[in-house]
């Protein structure tokens, strides 16, 4: 995609996860312009996507506390700071625009595959174990219809109206979409799985049993061998290896593989910064990469003592604020207040007095 | 006092605000045995003295909260793994049993005003800007009677029934005191202050001024500036300076100052550990003092980028449990494991299944 124009901005956040919304947060407070960037399409990161609604207990001061509620209250605690958020946008490149600080500002240029571009001086890598990109389907070719027959994500509503659409998966996410699109519109509507047994919970399980037998979806058990193209180079079909051991084809308009997400650091590890299996390496003082002006903090940097709790990135991001706002400003001494006696964060907040 | 005889145990937490109190969480969740020591009567350290009904707005995932209601909020969390807390107890002295890790435990014995001891093999200071100890009154001569007829802390109601009591201080403690004393039995009350300004709210100016109208506390405006024995040795009376320069003879039986806390460090500061501007210095990958065996968290220590925020305090905190229990555990890997999906965690904190 072709990209807008940049937007200009002091500091950029990647991933939305608890440590990310934390960061922003705290670089809110020093008063800097925050943009966030997360590859999924809502915040949240891996405690709302791997387990959402199972409690964490040690989140100090919160005895009991789901992902999907802690999300909740660190957005809540975030928006009287009016940060954007970026959603289901992943950072796909990044370029240096200063070599060094002496040099004009912005220092970073980053675009995603959303068809954003950012350009700011500071970046907090906040990526936890990567951005949850979509497990890919392994049949040679397929990635040729990508974006157009092939959809990883929900494409718009409008176009799979009278279409025949092929959904593939065992998961939660592939079973709601075929019955959201038998329902929505939709010709004819397949789900493809190597077996009968779905990972979804029984109240979903029912509607779909139901759903299979009365002939709105049509369950097709067996795995994906082969893509079909048509004389007009269209995806005309998928040969299919059945659980049966026989070979059939299916015919298509539209295939919508959901097998699930897979994490990945992705571009991030070709950036040049200095790196410890997968981790980067960062300082313990403002959660510095091996490139100035480039932070990490979470699950994604390692230090002696790193424990990948979420308890320890909030104070990560806290101490990376501080470190990014002396940064961007080397004239000033940047000072500690607190929330319950300064006006200024008060004042930020919309809380207290005046 | 003397002392009882020692309680052995992994590891001593000494202070009970915020950061010590998820000093002990963490400890615990690494079933080591623990126990809190703290010289307030009650937990919740500086943020509970200060203020503790005002907000604190950067808590990560708690939008607002006060410092009564986190206190709270912890104590609650820490409540299944049953930590002992020893409140109003100040650390006296602290000596080191075993020069190097080689020997036999325990290394550390401790012992505190009230008569308590401890011997353990870790410590933790937690201590903030140190004790929370009574301001005292700077009349040559007078510690002879403390804990006699001079109390800085309530003494027990039994012993104030019939007795002529000088209460001093502009503080609500002063105010709040000479009321409950003029209502409990005391045979005569005045209140000890350099003006007739009180730093207490309205509604207990309002009960103090009509208890001074009615009679039932006296005010006496002026300064002590001497204590008058009798014969047999007993405090018989305070000479004031009053505020109209004249000088008067208080006779009393019992003087409870109340001038407000004053935070020290203390024995804290002699015991050899190396400070920096009264900091405890510390490593960041296990929060480690430059004693073996010793931990500093939270506002009482420093390393680079040091910023006494709650956040980093919790942080510091459960990277010292780690540190801790890799120390007494040498010949174990201590693993990372997550409340949201350990069992052993789970039975720990009595959640979760079975």
């Amino acid at each position: 995609m072709t990209s807008a124009s940049p937007i200009r901005t002091d500091a950029v956040v990647i991933g939305a996860g608890p440590v990310g919304l934390y960061q922003a947060f705290q670089l809110g407070l020093q008063e800097l312009g925050v943009h966030v960037v997360e590859g999924l399409p809502h915040a949240g990161g891996q405690c709302a996507e791997l387990y959402p609604g199972k409690p964490i207990y040690d989140l100090p001061g919160i005895p009991a506390c789901s992902g999907q509620e802690l999300t909740q209250r660190l957005l809540q605690q975030l928006a009287p700071l009016r940060i954007p958020l970026h959603l289901g946008q992943i950072v796909t490149s990044l370029q240096r625009l200063a070599p060094d600080r002496a040099e004009p500002s912005p220092r970073f240029r980053l675009a995603t595959d959303g068809g954003l571009a950012f350009e700011c001086d500071a970046l907090v890598i906040a990526a936890g174990v990567g951005a949850f990109l979509p497990r890919k389907v392994p049949v040679p070719g397929l990635e040729a219809w990508e974006g157009r027959q092939v959809h990883y994500r929900d494409p718009p509503a409008d176009i799979w109206t009278g279409q025949r659409i092929v959904v593939m998966g065992g998961t939660e996410s592939a079973a709601a979409l075929a019955l959201q699109l038998a329902d929505g519109g939709a010709a004819d509507v397949t789900l493809l799985h190597r077996n009968d047994r779905f990972a979804i919970d029984a109240e979903l399980d029912e509607r779909l049993q139901s759903a299979i037998g009365a002939g709105w979806v049509r369950l097709c058990m067996g795995q994906p061998v082969g893509a079909i193209a048509a004389a007009d180079g269209r995806l005309e079909a998928l040969e299919i290896a059945t659980a049966d051991d026989r070979r059939l084809t299916l015919p298509l308009d539209l295939f919508m593989p959901r097998l699930g997400l897979n994490p990945r650091l992705g571009p991030i590890a070709d950036w040049g910064l200095a790196l410890e299996r997968k981790h980067l390496v960062v300082d313990t003082e403002g959660y510095r990469t091996s490139e100035p002006g480039i932070h990490a903090v979470g699950d994604v940097n390692t230090y002696p003592g790193k424990r990948k709790l979420i308890v320890c990135g909030f104070h990560e991001a806290t101490l990376a604020a501080f470190a990014i706002a002396q940064w961007l400003r080397p004239q000033e001494r940047v000072v500690l207040e607190y929330t319950t006696t300064s006006t200024r964060l008060q004042r930020l907040l919309g809380v207290g007095p005046g």
